[in-house]
């Protein structure tokens, strides 16, 4: 059964001060840390491109997981709504190149937002297992410094930039189980890109989010035949402070010290929250299950169960 | 076993002359209805966004199917490099939208070009067997004339607009066969977006595609155990018409009858030529098995062998 086996991830070194940003639009510290969730942003180099933060996250994998070859990889698939190329070509034949990665690989982009994780990880793969291959590679990486007006208040205090890459093979330490989706295109105008700039209002995802993903957790679970309280940790998107917030105190007290919040010092990087949350904490946890849920740009939202080992 | 239950389409009506354009390059008649393979090109109205065509495409396959209710689609995944938004939302939220399809669905979109439709078939399979999925539409629809320099002789010519809906469930038509996918990131600058405009080196995309094809598609067939004279049919990428009848001249004088050729008037519609020739030709006749490959922007292949029916 393909599962996830290891994760690695790659913050660029650049920081942006968070709190003299927003002081800029008259915030104040506590503002930062407790509704944003962070004191600080990463940012990449102007001299980075997408496949850059791509290469560089696949190449802390390689070095994490030295039974892992290049060779052997037959699957990459990049997660991104801001890949390197004017739509075409797609991001991960750049990183196929740049890593060094064989020719008999597969390739693809999936193009979603802040849900882009959970989707991924069933993408790639139910795309290994159609077509028999072995190791794939899940990379997210949507550095939204590329599309920030910096005069935004409402949207530049938030995102920061990352990459992540996920093993996908057999004999996994984390199982894929049940997980559900959804779409709603009438949000499509709550965040999209404009004359190179993004666009966000924050209101109604706060609100989408905060309504939507408990009764949709609620459905996944469900499905694995458990409660709310048999989860051993929840691994939400970290769309902000606030949001983690939210939709923790509603999960009620059993539950809501169980919510990792963890924005890294970098930010809300988009696809790369829940894995970046993975790597630092569930391989070396005693949980035996965990939680994901992303959910944002489109509107879209995934939420998913995963259990320790092969199963 | 998920397979294709059914295929649909949509050309634009708007057609371009692709005599008199080649005209004005110097180019006679001849040329243009050999090498580039069609006399006109198809071309959306300019106030039809790329959704609108995947919207078109998804009506007639709801139209063809009256047993296909909106309420029971649970997966749309949208191959395009060429979606509404610049980067972000993904055109494939729109179209659940514009639809009408149920919030209950999976939507993402899948960045590839004329190699797509191989590469979405098994994606789209692959993820709702993963997660248990029932009914998906596979829609592919990269209107190359928002792209295209019409002042450009080595493009302008050969690509035409068009979308296609393939449904994908269970008690399939034809069932998804061996396939296997390749990725050369070296040639990622002959087929790019740059300010707006789509370039192309011809030659070596053409060199690429005559070489590598059938070597792929014969390492598919061994892994269906299976010799060329055993093929009933291939459905090429329509890359142009030069570049079909080079890899059926290669195919041998067994085989070269068994090439489908044909492009609607469209022109080289990327990742919708093959579901095309699918529609058109497959469902009606008494193949039993039909070989499809595309091939294009990344550099990127993937090849395949389906089989009549469930198996």
């Amino acid at each position: 059964m393909i599962g996830i086996k290891s994760i690695a991830s790659y913050i660029p070194a650049g920081r942006i001060d968070n709190i003299a940003q927003a002081a800029s639009f008259d915030r104040d510290e506590e503002f930062v840390l407790s509704k944003i969730g962070t004191p600080t942003l990463s940012v990449k180099d102007d001299t980075e491109e997408t496949s850059d933060l791509c290469v560089a996250a696949v190449r802390n994998l390689l070095a994490k997981n030295p039974q892992l070859q290049l060779e052997d990889i037959d699957a990459l698939v990049v997660v991104t709504q801001n890949g390197d190329a004017e739509g075409l070509p797609h991001t991960s034949a750049i990183v196929q190149h740049k890593t060094g990665l064989p020719t008999h690989i597969a390739c693809f982009d999936v193009s979603l937002g802040c849900s882009g994780y959970v989707y991924g990880i069933y993408v790639l793969k139910g795309f290994m297992e159609a077509t028999g291959l072995k190791n794939g590679i899940l990379v997210t990486a949507d550095p939204y410094s590329k599309i920030m007006d910096r005069s935004d208040r409402l949207t530049t205090l938030l995102f920061g930039d990352a990459a992540t890459a996920t093993w996908l093979g057999s004999d996994p330490v984390w199982t894929l189980g049940p997980a559900r989706f959804g779409t709603d295109g009438t949000g499509a105008d709550h965040l999209f890109v404009k004359d190179g700039f993004f666009h966000m209002n924050g209101r109604q995802v706060f609100n989408f989010a905060s309504l939507k993903i408990i009764p949709h957790i609620q459905e996944v679970l469900a499905l694995a035949g458990m409660d709310m309280e048999e989860v051993d940790a929840f691994c939400l998107h970290q769309g902000s402070g606030a949001i983690v917030d939210a939709i923790a105190r509603r999960l009620g007290e059993g539950c809501s010290g169980k919510v990792i919040k963890d924005m890294f010092g970098a930010g809300n990087t988009v696809s790369s929250t829940i894995p970046l949350l993975m790597e630092r904490y569930a391989f070396e946890s005693d949980w035996r299950n965990l939680v994901m849920s992303g959910f944002g740009v489109g509107l879209s939202w995934g939420s998913a169960i995963l259990f320790r080992g092969d199963r």
